[in-house]
């Protein structure tokens, strides 16, 4: 049966002219979209993707998280469903690629079964996840169906609740809805997303598919360093309580760290604020934001501990005193190895060359990692560039992404 | 002579009354006072200091900045002028020693020699000062009398040009009035200041006087590092450049090459700005407010081109840009050594222990020392507090500081 089946392509001109559609909405005169969660651009990218999946003859699927999807359903009654799929929002002023064209993927991979009257044993559904970016909450779609969202995260969101309660109030959604899309995880048979890498690895080492091993786990803090104020004339150098000592340091050491000990992870400093900031006094306190990023578990445990360590040790060495509030974190999410195994083996089939690699960015795929089997490949960007209207992917790669992903669905639904 | 008039003192009760007078004017709960220039409270401080000139039988003048001073002509005529004094404008929510003790100090000193008939052989003259803090220029009154003002530094005054003219307004001035206060330097004998150390070194020694050997020079820059954001995720560390790296970097290593090179000199990095200042993204762009000082003009200017040549390596070894924007100087003022001969020899005689510093913070004095001998005394701040609220001085040091400047007088002006 394999060999019939991996003669099978996905139609590239017809991908491209509805990548290029998908691009319209939200389109800028950079080049990108910008598209954020239940903005008219995005309500319009919405109604199209529903258009065009009724217009194809398929079964148009919604949920009470305002997900979307195109289904086949498979011949046996009760099958569990592989959902394939990805986003179509973008963050604000951000690039076409990031997430369209894993919709658009799914969706022709999804015609070419339908045109090939391919004989499923699960159901095969191609999804595009509600606010995956976090304009609102981040994930959000995918943390409905997972259960993994709870009311709180709707009382207390990152864009807002004002602005959630009327993005959901434009897509016809509210917490009640959202809360009950809930998926059974015998229902399902696994996730699988086409991505840019957003990273360099790919391009450097001219590989064409990157298969993730796992979705990294991210964590932030505040880490407050305080000293005292004093006149940046008259108070001597070993007289001052000088909180840019600790933060500095502290930035410098953590970077170390990281690069000597930490192979799979990151950490980044990305602002530090000072008071009381003037010129001319010792600054009294710095407030500095860390976050860093693990591809393990293990290792995501010993760099938190190690780098709060590190604060402190910093504190101490400069006299000054430290607060240390913790932001919240998501744990390393593995991806299935079975998936891992279905997509090099179709890269392997289509002659592509392909490598393992952690995903440094959240995906969908990490709510839905506990339910089922869920992988990811990612494609080259040139020059790494993700979230800018400069994003960019050669087309070729484009192909190449979504025949493994045409591949290694007709491996795990056949 | 000097047998004679070596057993004067001040006249501790009265100057500690007209002390506790002078700081009733905006005096704060906290137990400072809050006296910006030309505010109410220091308009209010200005007439007061008027009429105990007046009420006390000197002559009053005043010149086309707002100085203020009372004085006591030579028997010869066309004899050059003493000054003593300081300033009756604080900072902010400032403290009442500030400025506010210099005057009442100057001034008691001046009833010392009424009281006595001293003959003098040149005219003393106990002066408030305008505007030495800086809400609106700072160093104002001086600067004008030394000829240094000029109608640019009026047209955009650090507090503001509107601030400015409807302060002038409020104590009856004009730019031309300003500009029209210069006088000739033979006509200036010296000026003599006393002063709180703001500083912890006469404390912690436990010396009564510090007589000031220089005022430090002090420049300011805006050095920006520039890296590129990128996505705090996806980007390697070895792919980044990042902006604060560089930043940190040179902020620790500029204080060890001060604390290890330059003895005489501070540093300070009160700032730090990150753009674009995201949890999760590289900063690009880091602003950094450097000000350094020196008491002398070879190392002021050796630690100027070290420090520059420092930011711009640090900026080399992290792959980032930098811009450095000079913001302004002055340079280092050596007080006369007449001056601090006369200081340390009225300390003798009055059997207190005197140790010679720099002065970290700018003075009235700097303005005048390249017209006349200038000098400063300090008095001991308890814990180096200024600019503060908190500010404290004993009684008794007060007195010790006040009868070190009637002595030195006595040595300069008989």
């Amino acid at each position: 049966m394999t060999s019939t089946f991996s003669s099978l392509r996905i139609n590239s001109d017809r991908m491209l002219d509805s990548f290029t559609q998908a691009s319209s909405f939200g389109a800028t005169s950079e080049g990108g979209v910008n598209r954020p969660s239940f903005s008219e651009a995005h309500l319009q990218a919405r109604k199209w993707f529903r258009e065009q999946i009724e217009s194809a003859g398929f079964e148009f699927r919604t949920d009470g998280a305002g997900n979307h999807s195109a289904v086949i359903a498979s011949e046996t009654k009760q099958s569990p469903t592989l959902i394939i799929g990805s986003h179509l929002d973008s963050v604000p002023n951000g690039g076409k690629y990031d997430g369209g064209l894993g919709v658009v993927a799914a969706f022709e991979v999804l015609k070419i079964l339908q045109e090939n009257r391919i004989k499923l044993k699960v159901n095969v559904e191609a999804m595009d996840f509600t606010d995956e970016e976090g304009t609102l909450v981040g994930l959000l779609g995918s943390a409905a169906i997972a259960g993994h969202l709870h009311q709180k995260d709707l009382d207390n969101p990152r864009g807002g609740r004002e602005n959630l309660l009327e993005g959901m109030k434009c897509a016809g959604l509210s917490d009640e809805s959202m809360l009950s899309a809930k998926r059974k995880p015998e229902t399902l048979a696994g996730y699988l997303e086409l991505h840019i890498e957003q990273g360099k690895r790919l391009e450097k080492s001219k590989i064409n598919i990157g298969i993730v091993s796992a979705i990294v786990g991210i964590a932030s803090y505040r880490l407050t360093f305080i000293g005292k104020a004093n006149h940046a004339g008259t108070t001597t150098m070993e007289d001052r309580l000088d909180a840019s000592l600790g933060a500095s340091s502290f930035t410098l050491k953590a970077r170390e760290l990281v690069m000597s000990e930490y192979k799979n992870s990151v950490v980044n400093v990305g602002k530090m604020e000072f008071s009381p900031g003037a010129f001319n006094i010792v600054p009294a306190q710095v407030d500095l934001s860390l976050e860093f990023r693990s591809a393990t578990q293990d290792e995501f445990d010993k760099l938190d501990e190690a780098l709060i360590s590190l604060a402190k040790a910093e504190a101490q060495k400069f006299d000054l005193e430290l607060t240390i509030e913790f932001l919240g974190k998501h744990s390393p999410s593995p991806m299935s190895d079975k998936v891992q195994t279905a997509f090099a083996s179709a890269c392997d089939d289509l002659g592509l060359t392909h490598t393992s690699l952690t995903s440094g960015a959240g995906h969908d795929a990490q709510s839905l990692a506990d339910l089922c089997p869920v992988g990811m490949i990612f494609i080259p960007s040139i020059n790494g560039i993700s979230h800018s209207p400069k994003e960019f992917t050669e087309w070729e790669d484009c192909v190449n992404g979504a025949n493994v992903l045409l591949q290694t669905v007709l491996k795990l639904a056949t």
